[in-house]
């Protein structure tokens, strides 16, 4: 197909016509369609359903360490919970500690204590005049959230194929000792699906930051997700690189079972070094008695090891699989050629990132909201709402059904083409 | 009986050795007991094991709003579970918010928040030089631990039978703006089961602090943990009481279900005006996707509504009474009259709370360890575990069972009398 921008103003005037009429007749079928959050489906959730059944008014609720899960005690996770979630982060189980339902709210109370209290030993961050944190953009709007919370200065980091830009990373965390932290999702990145380079990785490792307290927020959400059996990206685990690199304090990593799981209802964990680990315990014993043990000893018996939750992790790709593939070929389909936007195939995760031309992000999402489609906000991926190029779309296809989201990447692809011409049409 | 006081020196010695040959005998027998904690016991936990299977694999898990509690959605708690706290709080349920396991938890982050944040557009605690909480005293060492890992001066106020001394807590908030709160456990209190009288919790409301971010920390964790059918306290409720004297924002309302279900495992809430929870709610969103509504499902089918956490509760005091009757009877028999101790008999909660001789609490405490009971640390009971008479012990009978209660009070009540005689000596 010829790109738009080779076409006269005739050709495209024409083209908007055909086009509206088809937006026309789509809107007119009062779809309600969500393609806004990387939700599971029903079907997936289904998969887990099981654990319901797991534990039972007969069952023991004695964990490993002996103790009545049911009570007070344990701190910082049963053992069976601890081993498992250590071999899905691919750490020591001694360098773990679990959580509650939400690696976003330990992410939240990692900066929140880091304000209070600094970081082994450090200025409390709220004493200090500037905290800033770098961000590769596109990103996590959540992550964006919390940092904004706090007041702390977000600075954009380009993301490239294998990463964030390395060469920017070095430089700033190496002269500007107010850089505190960056927020990475290192694979299957939400949301272009982009896994990190063992180069990246590494150099991350080897990171000379100005700050003592400089930390690298890892969050490897979708460190198993993966979309296909055959094609599957290999990230190195980045508290290792750090240990070798002679930085074994410099990063904290976040995970959770949300979307292996129950989102909301999972268990959540933190890997770090001994170091970093003592000083969040010392914390957390003022925070809390312990989170809930019933549930980390649900999850422990439902899935029983990492081979039992990596098969787990088979069926949610058996279902994902074609959602991400319909997409995929509707968007080869129809856009393929016109120039008029770009996207990236991962291999897992939850997301399809899409680029449209500048200045077109927000009024495609507008556009498929007129016809009942409700898309992730367009800026959402920048930190503070703003893309500076008003281009990045997050498409999550998980949530709708198959035939729900073949109308909806219809819809979407309808509303790129029309922007598209109104902004070439100008 | 005679007072020890009143006997001689001879008389002292004799009685001592004589002691000191059973202390020997118990000692002999290498028991392991524990009192330490506020732990309720193994029996205590069976009540609640249909709970465990009120959530099966073919279960519809679709609370009341229509979400699917399996998945991601409603940020502040599900409507079924709202009202069952609610009522339990004896709050309008629109003015309550579910969180996770923990009211601990939440007492932090309310804190927290107010360091990083201020409250309703205060200046946050973290930029002001100083921070003081008032603390009642013998309290919560939780509580206590929480203002003192952010560095707030904690300022003692004694207990009366009817509550904190009120006329200290007005002339205080009055006349200090840098006083931010005060801990309550306004019924059955940690650790003498006291209940705030209606006119303590009258004055309470009708506080004119100086701090327009002052707050009154009410933490109603034994609300409906009565010990006896028939002789019950009655607590008034303080945010309606507050909002009648004009003060409506001045009450955080904490609760949870930890010892009515699971502790650790069960749910929390904080109930407060619309516009302290609206504050609540626009960080909650920054730090959490939200709590676990499939273990929220869970309580409020289990217990379907308050008047069956009520008859859940009967249970508990079933199980409960017995060992508190113990413990009294053991007191009243062995150390009436001998005043070297005094106690009050309460009518719910978890506690007992032991004033002994000025200058004895530690080596009670040690002296009982010796002959293997655990007891809460002296001083536990007092910010900064300073107990400044050395005097307040506090004593846990819900754990161990009613045979073990039996050895661990005779144990207590030989160390009382024991270093008692020691001090008497000089």
């Amino acid at each position: 197909m010829a790109a738009y921008k080779d076409m006269s103003r005739e050709e495209l005037s024409a083209l908007k016509q055909e086009l509206e009429q088809e937006f026309k007749k789509v809107k007119s079928k009062k779809l309600k369609l969500d393609m806004s959050r990387g939700k599971p489906s029903a079907e997936q959730l289904n998969l887990s359903m099981g654990m319901m059944d797991v534990l039972r008014s007969d069952s023991d609720l004695i964990c490993e360490e002996g103790v009545d899960c049911r009570n007070y005690g344990v701190l910082d996770g049963i053992r069976e919970a601890k081993q498992l979630l250590a071999d899905m982060m691919e750490v020591p189980k001694d360098n773990i500690i679990i959580f509650g339902n939400s690696s976003l709210n330990v992410m939240y109370d990692t900066i929140s204590r880091a304000m209070t209290h600094g970081i082994m030993g450090s200025t409390p961050w709220a004493k200090l005049d500037k905290v800033k944190f770098l961000c590769p953009v596109p990103g996590y709007d959540r992550h964006f959230a919390i940092t904004e919370h706090f007041e702390i200065e977000m600075i954009n980091v380009p993301m490239t194929s294998e990463g964030p830009d390395m060469d920017l990373v070095e430089k700033l965390v190496a002269e500007d000792d107010a850089i505190k932290g960056i927020w990475c999702v290192p694979k299957y990145s939400n949301p272009q699906g982009i896994t990190y380079s063992d180069e990246t990785v590494h150099r991350f490792a080897c990171l000379k930051p100005a700050a003592e307290d400089f930390r690298i927020y890892w969050d490897n959400a979708y460190g198993i997700h993966h979309l296909y059996e055959d094609k599957q990206d290999y990230l190195i685990e980045i508290l290792m690189e750090c240990k070798k690199a002679g930085n074994p304090d410099m990063v904290y990593k976040f995970s959770s079972t949300s979307k292996i799981s129950f989102p909301g209802s999972g268990i959540a964990a933190i890997a770090a070094s001994d170091a970093n680990l003592a000083e969040i315990r010392k914390q957390m014993q003022v925070q809390t008695i312990g989170h809930d043990k019933v549930n980390q000893l649900r999850h422990a018996r439902f899935f029983k090891d990492i081979h039992g939750m990596v098969e787990h992790m088979k069926k949610h790709a058996d279902i994902m699989r074609p959602k991400f593939d319909a997409v995929l070929e509707t968007l080869e389909e129809e856009l393929e050629g016109l120039e008029i936007g770009s996207w990236i195939a991962p291999r897992g995760g939850y997301f399809i990132s899409f680029d449209a031309m500048e200045g077109c992000a927000k009024a495609i999402v507008e556009k498929a909201k007129e016809a009942g489609l409700v898309m992730t906000g367009a800026g959402a991926t920048f930190p503070y709402g703003k893309d500076p190029k008003d281009s990045n779309i997050r498409i999550a296809p998980s949530y709708p059904t198959l035939e729900e989201l073949k109308e909806a990447v219809k819809i979407f692809v309808l509303s790129v083409k029309l922007v598209s011409i109104d902004k070439l049409l100008g």
